[in-house]
């Protein structure tokens, strides 16, 4: 790879531009290293607002940002476009689809990818969220569904197609079933008059005995109660088994009929290959409370890959740690010592999640939130995430008016156009 | 297609939800007659701004809007997504890929389509803007293009790569390298401070011997010295006779080597089967003062795809001719009979480009501006004929922090995901 090697200065390569690997990125002093940040996107993604991109909320322009804008001080800083194939950690070196690359210090912060439970026919069939073009996908397969629907005159056809199915009952799962209840309730039917709209149904699908696991129960009861009066059928204890494209298979010969079935039960470390398996724990790379891999010295992983074994379970796979592991890492660097004494220690600052218009629920260390507050401090704590000023303002802009609309404007159907220049293809 | 038939009302059919077609759609009235718009998206799509959104100016969301948000009152109104394969005059009835339907008055607005020529090597080698998926394609391979040449060491190709030649010097062609020409000015340095921005060229290739040919002579020239002045390299008399991907190829064995031509060098109208040789003039359906076609006296044909014989070369194939053609086709309608004694006259509301910061030119009927004034007069106008208070609050809240900001932050790569679900491949 095309990157200046300064011999007085170690290179740190960052392989992934998430929560994590940004922070990193961004406090990493350059006149100690040489940085070097490689995504397989040119931007990073505000993965908590996804679901707002699915459901016509908002654009990708308000939760993703260019990493080149988002870095502005170059010195000593390289962006790389990649995909990182694999490590060779005794030659200190990553091999990617543009070339390869010497590193001094490797971190790994490359998150997390859907988890199937290797179950093909769910992967092949269901509708993932974890990424911008997944989401933008997702919107346009929704909106065609009820297209589509005003066409077919088979009417158990016409039901599955108005039928959605979300599995996995954590925040992904209960924001997007809110938003998809109440696109129900204040869309649809303005859009589809023709269409009998109380004939679409949402399932939320929960393996567990209760909603949000990691929140409070209390929260979990109120997300219950949210949902359930926006018309969403909740199902506890709820093991889906298969999925054959139109019929959701549950344990205890259980059904729904459905084709569309989104799946948000669960993700898992996005490894990449070059690690010994005695070095991974259940999909993520085993960390000490330094957040160094076992094995190498030179070697880190922080964010969702990413799994300290002093923590029960490892850390959630959250923003939060991701951020907090980001600064942590960054700072014993900056101190010019790949260690520092005190190990990390991560800080629950508290969960939220938001079920729709005027309802969240909010769990912080000594106090709970419900309702309209929980809300306002839902969007408030978003707002202030969001990378950037403007996005910031347009993410603003469009949830004032959609609340005073009760609208969701980004209704588009926009199917992928992709003429590749022919003369590039081999690259 | 699913559509009720309602005995004492006539059904008009409107192809194509353009700004001539969904002019039509908005104000026929629906006690009088049964009116079906079908477009192959959802959505209305406002072309003169596609230009921003393929230079990271805006997001589609700005320049679309959902055509069953745009019609609210849907009593007696359909929409449907389609293609329309082709027309059978004598049975009356419309073709689609959902289903077939009869129509009492057929309405052909559906525009224009990239027009290459006959060239198939241009066709495939050259990148198109007439839609937002080819915007949203043309600014992914722009910004990829940069992410390349940082990693490619072969200086011919890395030039190649940042060479962006614009076939046709009309309105398009000018506000697009004025846009790249900002880009480059602005923005690339920021983003790629280890790549030498200026050797980034920018030509726009015109056939004939001015710029902007609709417009005013002084219009042009300013275009010109404004163009020049930011850095675009303007060909004029210059026809290009083909394009391998690499090189253009110009007449007098003039060549650029390129890998990046955009092509906005002209349309055709948007014909659709079923028309016999003798209708159709240039691509473009003939119709007589009243907006009929020649031979049926249930259809019409408004906007692009219509050329009316009595006026010279027809009328220019841009917005206000097709909203001035809708409106008045639509009063006829709604007098009950398809004709009125006034036959449809044109009114030249004037025309205007943009180039940049500050820079436009305004032809207006009885005077002419440039420069700032010009450039304020040419957002109101733009922002005041978006469809929609949203997009409108959108945009402007954009373009008022690109003004100060210098920057333009919509620059996503962001590349098709099509999960199409398989058990509706078949439809």
């Amino acid at each position: 790879m095309n990157i200046p090697t300064i011999s007085n200065l170690k290179r740190v390569v960052i392989i992934g531009a998430g929560f994590a690997g940004l922070q990193v990125a961004k406090k990493l002093r350059r006149d100690k290293f040489q940085v070097v940040l490689i995504d397989k996107n040119n931007y990073h993604t505000f993965q908590p607002l996804l679901y707002q991109v699915a459901t016509a909320g908002l654009e990708p322009d308000s939760i993703a940002h260019s990493i080149r804008n988002v870095i502005k001080k170059t010195k000593n800083f390289f962006f790389r476009l990649a995909n990182v194939h694999y490590i060779n950690t005794e030659k200190q070196k990553i091999y990617t689809n543009v070339g390869d690359l010497h590193y001094d210090y490797l971190i790994i912060s490359t998150g997390s990818v859907t988890n199937y439970f290797g179950n093909n026919n769910i992967e092949s069939f269901s509708l993932p969220m974890k990424s911008i073009p997944e989401a933008l996908n997702l919107r346009s397969v929704i909106l065609q569904d009820f297209e589509s629907s005003l066409l077919i005159k088979d009417s158990k056809e016409r039901e599955r197609l108005m039928t959605f199915v979300i599995v996995g009952g954590g925040p992904t799962g209960v924001e997007l079933a809110g938003a998809l209840a109440e696109m129900k309730k204040y869309i649809l039917p303005h859009d589809y008059p023709d269409l009998d709209i109380q004939s679409m149904n949402i399932h939320l699908l929960q393996a567990t005995t209760r909603l949000l696991d990691g929140m409070s129960e209390e929260s979990a009861k109120q997300a219950y109660k949210s949902l359930k009066e926006l018309g969403v059928t909740i199902w506890l204890n709820c093991l889906v088994k298969d999925y054959d494209g139109k019929i959701v298979f549950m344990e205890k010969d259980k059904k729904i009929e459905s084709s569309n079935v989104i799946w948000a039960a669960g993700v898992k470390g996005a490894i990449i290959k070059g690690f010994l398996k005695e070095d991974i724990m259940g999909h993520r790379i085993l960390v000490d409370d330094y957040l160094k891999t076992i094995r190498y010295e030179n070697i880190f992983a922080i964010g969702d890959v990413a799994y300290m074994k002093s923590y029960p379970n490892g850390h959630p796979m959250t923003a939060q740690p991701a951020i907090q592991q980001g600064n942590y890492l960054s700072e014993n660097f900056n101190r010019c010592s790949s260690y520092q004494k005190n190990p990390f220690i991560y800080k629950n600052l508290g969960s939220m999640a938001t079920i729709g218009r005027n309802k969240a629920v909010c769990d912080f260390p000594y106090f709970k939130l419900k309702g309209f507050l929980a809300w306002i401090i839902w969007m408030f704590v978003h707002l202030v995430s969001l990378v950037g000023f403007r996005n910031r303002v347009i993410a603003l802009t469009n949830w004032i008016i959609q609340y005073f609309h009760y609208n969701k404007s980004v209704r588009l159907i926009i199917r992928p156009y992709h003429r590749r220049k022919n003369h590039l293809k081999k690259s």
